[in-house]
């Protein structure tokens, strides 16, 4: 069965290390189905997984930040934040491995929760 | 005189609106000499004032961001913010010019000020 939003962003994240595979582009199509406004570009020569938030403000864009920085936090999995006014544009890719891990696909999932809190 | 980080720092903004005068390049050089960290680089075809602080964690940079944040509000001046793991880079322009004016490297100081706090 694919997977949902919200079934994603309920998976725990693995530990990931040097050497853990990268997502295998069937199962990143996959789940890309499951997350509505992201995207996989290319950026420093590497997959990474993103989507651009709108929001009204400035502040609001800040406060959307700070909740996904919250569940980076918790997952000890962080990503790049961009923040400017009335839009945020979130970057995420597992460092060690130097490209996409199903991690990333959790936490985009579950940033796309935040965005909506 | 030349200016200072902390004599700009305590600069009032002002109104700025379409056909206020961008910064000379001479002030702009200027006002440069104050300012360690920052330089005038060219994005989207403008001219921003740019400078990257680092940090030793993601939480210090996210709450450097915050901070800038408040002061950003504070002047009703906003900036983009790119936050990731141990760093947050700073971008600072004038939308309603399409470049630099005085503001910008205003809030650039109190940035500045901002980082060590």
């Amino acid at each position: 069965m694919s997977a949902t939003t919200e079934s994603l962003a309920a998976e725990a994240c693995q530990a990931c290390r040097p050497g853990s595979p990268r997502i295998s582009a069937a199962e990143a199509a996959d789940l890309l189905g499951a997350l509505p406004g992201w995207e996989v570009v290319e950026a420093g020569g590497m997959d990474v997984l993103t989507a651009t938030f709108t929001f009204d403000t400035f502040r609001a864009a800040l406060e959307f930040a700070n909740r996904v920085g919250d569940l980076a936090d918790a997952a000890d999995h962080h990503p790049e934040l961009v923040v400017e006014w009335g839009r945020a544009r979130v970057r995420w890719w597992t460092h060690t491995i130097g490209g996409l891990h199903r991690n990333d696909f959790i936490m985009a999932a579950r940033t796309s929760a935040a965005a909506v809190a």
